[in-house]
């Protein structure tokens, strides 16, 4: 047996992502024929051999994102049939991740099920990038390599050298994720907290921790419909906040109106990766988008050639 | 421990079948939070207990069979979790069932696959029509009840009272299928072929057998684009096969315009089953839809109460 | 074959809490040889038949924790091999539930092994109470009912009628639950935060949310060794905060002189439950101990009969 | 860890197939020590080291079938015990393969089955020829490589320049991998069909398809009895087909006088390939034998290097 | 759901056997198909339904034990799929028991690989007499009762009241079995020992322990060729031993030979079991055959009702 | 994919070993972070990265056996999410291995658990020595290599030229592996047995096999509190044997006031391997300690590169 070459495929998500990783790697997208039958089923095949081969494929999930995963897992059956050596799954954002609990009884945990169901369509490994929470590694029965944009929004945040800075999170369940950021930034910590007064009375955004006239960054793993992100900027303008509001989040998933509501928010500046693709139409002025294409190109070469993470993830 | 009772639930797929099972059964439908966020993730939460319930849960595969997969899928894991006794998925037809071998190198087998999703999402049972070929009934590791139209079928052609039948392939594949129908209606067998007379030549459609003055069932498992169809009453039409025609297949797939394809060939009639629910926009006048709701009510009927299938079955 | 009946289990982690459960059941509990060899490898098997039974087994985490584990793998061993109907695991402090994440680079998932050996050897469920954090339910492959004690406090502190209330998190991350208690109890939501002003500095403990003139509610899953508790107090004395302050936890590990740091700390009121046991010699004059006897007695009654838990968790 | 090195074993069902691999791989046999203790049970154990090895081991069904089964199994077990790195069964002929549905209730699906227990014994993958139908890869959970020696029969067939060819499928079952050859060979098709015109009246073969004036090359997957193809050209000669017949099968199970059945048919030749050894007693003077060792030899060598296979088969 | 019914089933290896324990339990042996084809292929379908049954399948090892054990797993298969609630294997004489060790290195461990595919094929329970080694019962991941004969001997030679008794172990391997039968007749202990003085010299067979005078009870799990009781006789003669030998036996294997070489040894009287079927060829008219009919039946009622073995096994 | 490395990682329980080891192979223990919380929670992580290595995991059983388990499991853990090539374990004395069949109803068999739950930790391959019978390799669903150290014992007493020899097994379950060293020193035999005259009277010592005058060898796989072996040497007194008496033995349990008896029991020399670690207060001066370090390094290093054993094991 020789030794398992590298193979780049992917699926039908985010083109420009895996263009850019292929780029940065030097290894060439390989053949994958996908098609859609009339019935809305869908067909993969990769169009060279496998066999023997260090497969990565990649595919985020996007607003499409059942057919997206029924997707993945096709790919994987037919990975596995034609005998690959090993099949890495890059999703650089993992649908699902937020039903990752029974909030009430008789919830499914989604988020474990399509873990579950990855590993049995064939993976042996996940790289992805900041699980909705830290705990989900522990879905997975084999390695996952969870990814964080973190240092990526540091190092940005830290060439504006803004200063009297707080990290807000927008919820209380987000306030670890920001307490870890306001660290590295040196920064004071605020959160964002809903009660209700009494019964049949409607909720209030409360402020906890003092803002005013602090620099705010609110700080989240993703933005979905953007609510929660335009009411916590109320919150603080209420508060006397600095007038300049920043917002961070890792995934764009950005469903229905979102970008008008971040356009309506008035954000000094708008950071996202590029986990999910942002289409033109999404895009807005203030608006920067940070590749994670380099990181995760180091990450896939390293994972092929058997070396450690722990430098990439710690620069 | 108690006995288990009996539960129905369904997903979105087929609420008119649905209704009629739990008409016929006199077991109402019990309460199913489906939901749908903004990106496009499902939820599903059973809306009373099912702890230690004998749960039946009604699916089919429709135009979105991707969606209807990952809700199957979802709500499989809330049964499971919500410490059901036995989970049964009635999935009157089982999407991706026409991928069921490896037609050319490193195909997927997606219809092996499915079913191993189906189990691992937690079903313990799985009760369906006319898979796609006998054999994949091999593809679960759990018990299949794999039901058949066929004496549905058979019954109501008996009734016309036809003479001079033939029970007729629309291909190769279907052969198999069409002569068991053809036994029980003491009818001659046909077959459509397709070849090519030399390369870079168009195919030809060849009927295998003698077609001439006969009355012609076309028979199959399901009618997708009815491109096949249409092309075999056009070879039928040329042997001199008897004007009258007649379609008879289980699953109506009906995808794009199948149902402008099916008016032109000119059935003198065309009956399908209601495995898959059929939009009033595609039915037409010379459609039977014959329901599959009284054998699914009194199969599970018996299966709840571990009586045998054989006498439904053969009757 | 018969119904299952009903059997009581006990390992020798907690006997008063299984001698109250066994009351309230009026179920007495099964004999089981527990034996240590000289080699203190551990011997148990039950001294009555288990065959068919429907097994409940009660073994908590202590200070003991390994021999704990050990005891209850071995316990299940002979539970399985003896053709128990189903044996379901009463843990009321799930062990090694904090080492729920990969906080540092090739870190191991104790908290996820634990679920899968606990399978592993042979339960079917597990009845648990607060999980260190809500994802863990994801980490058992088999129905989990994770209780908390969350309203025993509530309805303890509401009778208390205290006024100006404000819960407090110990980190940042118990705010998820904090933010919850407050809700029922009306009361205002303050985290507690560690930072480092600069490299080589000393951390600082502040207090997010303002806390002066307020009486606090200091309120976690569990208290260990007691540090950040007592660490807690203190920042929260320095921001003025009313005098009487609560301390609530349900599970109380009390590791090496955590009680005299409790004592140090000088709480109006510490409120523990019973999930662990704690030694006479740990136990305070201010120290306020709730049973989880009579809802595990519940709990553990209508999964037997298959009844909901919804009624008994909501109340 | 170096790279696992080749092993070829064998057991004892097709010695002069092993040799031919091996000769033509250039690998020896390595020695396997297997017996038959007094007691009928099996013995077998590997004759030198396979730690890190990529066993290749040879065992086909033949009329001892579940000795051969019993002892592969065996074989297996030994082999991922002494902890090889890769096993592959080269299975030509896998046993049982006819037994792929449900056809009566309550049937065994005895192809699965043997799967299964090939892969609980410790195979990695399989290498077959012709199943006995397409589906059953999909019977397998991890990867099968199932040859065609259609390529082969074509090519011989092809140099006999023979005219007016019609493949004939001796049932319906076989109709599809009929067609696959005629259109190779530019042939027609025609199907041997059994239908039974009343009840208790005999069961009467048709031909479905014209052949009178026809050179017929009857074709299967295998021959067992003889007794449908000695009816099939009964039912051709009927007809008036050319009195030259044919009769082309993968794989030779000959049982009880089946070399009579055929001597007594009258074929102008028989062609069988070797993946079931043909004893001398069963051989006729109008026989010819194509060896599949050429292929294998290949496939094993491309599977050992992590070659495709692809170019192997489409030749 | 209903609760199961006892059906009883038996594969063709053992017809008196279950004709006498369906006699003791007033259950008819249920019809089951089992066939062989042409090619030797076995065929096995339950001849009514098994849908929610609880299912007992008689099947032990006798000469033919490749194809009992073929048989059992095509037996099991059709339970499995046909929706059986539990399958029961109840297999007097456990095949391959003896290969139960490595003896020497890449041995398989054929008797755990035969308890794997048992289970594989579709077995939740087996129930057995005197394993080889008592360790066995742990190569079962499922409940395994291993009922011992040993009471039924010692009851039979107690009324004979001989005195001054030995049991003898044929080997050393045999050693702890002996000595428990021992312990119940009071009798003392003696173990042949097989030494080779030099290499390139016979083996000689001694005696440990003192028999002159002594009445001799050679005592095994199994008598396979009996060539090692046949030396044992002798040595024991040479020992001065009481010239009334008894032979007692749990499974009468018998291969070749063996019933001539019982013959020439002259034992007073030669006792075995009928877990294994005993030809009226190789009965002798000094073989007394012992039933287990009686406690297998006792053990299946109550494995049926859920009630304890204890009581049956110690009596 | 590079070629895996060899790294060695040792738990807390033999450093000394440990270090033996590494020093023979020439290569380095990896640094491992091992802690235990205040909780008694235990803590591993690799102080290295693991991706794609060949993980050797030195861990023994100890008097704190359970604690040497949990905390390899941790290990396991660790290495398997970070992505290890393979995992070894190096377990020289595997604890429970005593437990390893149901000798009174209910009994769990604690070994087969044992191995179960190193498997589903994440081992992949264990080394051990002397397991308590041949037959719990079978145990194992993955390879094991089951070392001895027979060899080591017999070359170390061979170079003594004792005369008369006879090896004693301390009890008839031990029979087996004294009769294997009596063969390779051209021993004679001899075997204690326990037996009971009569109800109420207590346990009477035999010796079975003649020992007066020879020099005797008492033999086994373990001593633990040294109980038997002085009750053995006891009897053999009353036999006349010889007054020099040794003790052979591989595992050094040791437990409570073993080496006190031992010290009592006078024996000439006392030989065991260090597969535990012997603490200085258990050492006496007729202890002769034989290290199995080198044949450890040797197998590590022939598993490592994928090369047999079996010169190693034979020599």
């Amino acid at each position: 047996m020789i030794e398992p070459k590298i193979k780049l495929f992917a699926g039908s998500s985010h083109p420009q992502l895996t263009a850019a990783i292929s780029k940065l790697l030097k290894v060439p997208v390989s053949p994958l024929d996908i098609r859609r039958f009339a019935s809305n089923e869908i067909y993969a095949k990769p169009g060279e051999t496998v066999r023997n081969a260090d497969v990565f494929v990649i595919q985020t999930g996007t607003q499409n994102v059942n057919e997206d995963l029924i997707e993945l897992f096709i790919m994987l059956d037919s990975f596995k049939r034609s005998f690959a050596a090993k099949v890495h799954v890059v999703m650089p954002y993992f649908p699902y991740a937020r039903q990752d609990r029974v909030a009430a009884p008789r919830e499914p945990i989604s988020a474990k099920l399509m873990a579950d169901l990855v590993s049995k369509a064939g993976a042996d490994h996940v790289i992805t990038f900041t699980l909705h929470s830290d705990q989900e590694q522990g879905f997975f029965d084999f390695p996952v390599d969870n990814l964080t944009a973190r240092m990526l929004f540091a190092d940005y945040l830290k060439k504006k050298k803004l200063k009297d800075l707080t990290v807000v999170a927008p919820d209380v369940g987000s306030a670890k994720e920001a307490q870890r950021l306001a660290k590295i930034l040196n920064a004071e910590l605020a959160i964002i907290n809903k009660t209700r007064p009494a019964a049949n009375v409607s909720e209030v955004t409360h402020v906890v921790g003092n803002v005013t006239g602090r620099t705010c960054i609110l700080y989240d793993d993703l933005v979905d419909t953007a609510g929660s992100v335009a009411n916590a900027v109320a919150a603080l303008r209420k508060q006397h906040a600095n007038k300049d509001f920043y917002l961070a989040a890792t995934h764009a998933v950005l469903s229905q109106n979102a970008h008008k509501k971040l356009r309506a928010a008035k954000f000094k500046e708008i950071i996202f990766t590029d986990t999910i693709p942002i289409s033109k139409q999404k895009r807005l002025p203030n608006m920067k988008i940070i590749s994670v294409a380099p990181l995760l190109a180091a990450v896939i070469h390293n994972v092929h050639e058997g070396k450690p993470l722990t430098p990439l993830v710690n620069s």
